[in-house]
């Protein structure tokens, strides 16, 4: 991957802390009010730049890649090309965008946008969502509130657990979110009662999207997953705690979870997530052998949670590590695909919340007030135990490795009140 | 509906019996030897029409249809038209193929097909599919099985409790399913093993298509459900026992249901079953406003379950009905948008496994084997607990009335070994 090189800088100016240097060139999808067409995209700095618009200028021509690819809604179709092609691509980008070439700067123009005056949307097409639950501290947190006795469940140590979620409510970062109604049962009530949630969270996690296809019958190895794996966004699992609570014995979270889920609008290649590879916590029992593996498959990523009051200041109340995880990307790969259920480009699974051993990394608000026993203090003076109407919860995330910053951009969503009628 | 008029006969042959007289008129999808492009089609008779001959020929001019709705791998399209137009459509197709009508009599050779002669194909894009557990015998069964003293859970008659479930391994009736491998935990073992599932089973179900939208946050009443079902099929929601017990705490079933599901090749319209339209088992508690409704929302739909051994006879184990079910699909589709997920045109929502209140009427091998139990006794002399490889599962469902049958046709899967590799 020649555009990891960490030497390489860019003629686009880039800022301190960018996200975005040229080593990364992750993957979206935007329009501009002049040219409302989607069209798929990367991005450098501040700037977005238009590699549908790349591609007419010839500047792709010796990749031969069919034009659709760009001149298209989402990012499955460029996925579906296979890592060769995409590898050739993203390393054609940082050429064209690299400091030491001039073949498209003059152009620049007709490409480059500010970030600020686009409007991202949703890059993939979600066909399947899956959500999974490997952080360790997570399970054992909820679970030791549930119950105490006997806070991690006998599977969990065997197998990632995971079950299937909402694809059609995965909205992308800037889109608000209104509280949902629902049922749920107060502990000191005879019956259900019905209104909106009480106690809305938010969920840390990351999620990785799924760049080739597999057919019914086919399983997908440790070793062989990364192949499969084109991508990671930031991923907010919004959920209803009291909705959830109530519906979700035996068959698990339902209505508690599908009234939305965040992304960020950027997919990182894995390939440029190389450098912060990292190795896993040890895993005890060892697990069977489908879901053993060789070499470091846990990356190094910082993650944060800040919330923002209605006309308040931002606060962060959580740091957390994507390396936590128990369970690996590969292996919850290598898992749900152990049965034969097929996987299709733009499937997408995310981790479960990530919560590290601190309670200041702890992923979602259920474990960072404990229930509501222990509010945050906001900096306008406000507490909060679950998030009210107004706050907006905003996720982020990057890696950092010999200098060089590679982030994810941000999930962000406001909370607006239960829409009536 | 003028296409539901009982004394309509066709200039088709339409052998007694059959579950496409000129008054059902479902939709799917087919190609033949000579054209294998998809298209879609109706079933009358022994025969498969091609609407998009149909259209071609200039018989829909007056309906004013996009003609890439029939020249179309799926029905999404043409379900999206919504339901005055795919009436309308509906009705002209009963009129083109009545015996009154000679209009497109002497050119049925160019859209009439023998059904034993096409492919049909999988008819509908599944975005997101639900599984409800909305048979109150079937949640009784299962649940005392594993909690004698606690069958039913506090939630169950409160709501329909249904999760997500996996589409990309929902299938064509005539596919063929491999035994999945999974890890499970025999109860004298001290930890899990990894093999082939030794409790393979069946799951009697039928499933409901989308046909019309919404928004987040858009709620669907009881009174505008039907609006948004296009039609019904049958489903088969295969599981493994095994897998699924040692998974399913506490998030619900993942790999015991997500390697395949069967559905049958044709849409019936909820239109076409306006005759078998019945009142519903009584609730109590009433359940909360958001849920309650008027009229008659269940239908009276005969379901069966045949077994065909290897070389051997087919043998009817299960005789049910749909209209058993506690949970109708308008207080389904009401309970799982009242939180204020979307829906999409080709989304499915399936019933849970429909049992009865007699041990003939049980809908899956669990409890007509009461676990194995009671195996049940073949017509080859072999006997079965679950499901074994080269078994053939066989969904049947039809409606009658004032001599008319609306059937379903069937929804079939023969199990295979294992895929090694």
């Amino acid at each position: 991957m020649k555009a990891n090189d960490p030497s390489r800088t860019s003629w686009v100016e880039v800022p301190k802390n960018s996200d975005f240097p040229i080593q990364n060139l992750p993957f979206g999808v935007f329009r501009t009010a002049s040219n409302p067409a989607p069209r798929v995209c990367t991005a450098i700095g501040d700037s977005v730049v238009d590699l549908a618009v790349l591609n007419y200028l010839a500047l792709f021509d010796e990749l031969e890649i069919n034009n659709t690819v760009f001149n298209n809604r989402f990012i499955n179709d460029l996925m579906a090309l296979g890592k060769a092609q995409t590898r050739a691509l993203r390393d054609r980008i940082a050429d064209l965008l690299d400091a030491k070439n001039g073949e498209a700067r003059d152009l620049s123009w007709h490409f480059l946008h500010p970030m600020d005056k686009v409007e991202m949307l949703m890059p993939v097409q979600v066909g399947d969502y899956t959500d999974f639950y490997s952080s360790l501290e997570h399970a054992t947190n909820v679970g030791s509130m549930f119950r105490p006795d006997n806070p991690l469940l006998p599977n969990w140590k065997h197998l990632p657990v995971g079950y299937h979620g909402r694809a059609s409510s995965i909205v992308v970062s800037g889109t608000p979110i209104h509280r949902p109604m629902g049922q749920m049962k107060p502990a000191d009530a005879e019956t259900p009662v019905f209104g909106p949630t009480r106690l809305l969270d938010f969920e840390l996690e990351m999620a990785f999207v799924i760049g080739k296809k597999t057919n019914m019958g086919q399983r997908i190895s440790t070793a062989e997953a990364e192949d499969h794996i084109f991508g990671m966004m930031l991923f907010n699992d919004w959920s209803a705690r009291d909705i959830q609570a109530w519906e979700y014995v035996p068959l698990g979270p339902f209505l508690g979870k599908n009234f939305a889920s965040t992304v960020s609008p950027w997919v990182v290649t894995l390939d440029a997530l190389e450098p912060f590879r990292t190795g896993s916590p040890e895993q005890d029992p060892t697990p069977l052998p489908y879901l053993q593996y060789t070499g470091k498959k846990n990356y190094d990523l910082n993650l944060e949670v800040e919330i923002k009051t209605e006309g308040g200041q931002a606060k962060t109340v959580c740091r957390s590590n994507f390396k936590y995880l128990y369970w690996n990307m590969c292996q919850q790969l290598a898992h749900h695909t152990v049965g034969g259920c097929n996987m299709n480009v733009g499937d997408m699974c995310a981790s479960g919340t990530i919560s590290g051993a601190t309670p200041d990394s702890y992923g979602s608000m259920l474990e960072l007030t404990w229930r509501g026993a222990k509010p945050l203090q906001m900096p306008d003076g406000s507490v909060r135990k679950f998030i009210e109407d107004g706050d907006t919860v905003t996720l982020k995330g990057w890696g950092e490795s010999n200098g060089v910053r590679i982030g994810f951009g941000e999930a962000a969503g406001k909370v607006l009140p239960t829409l009536e009628g």
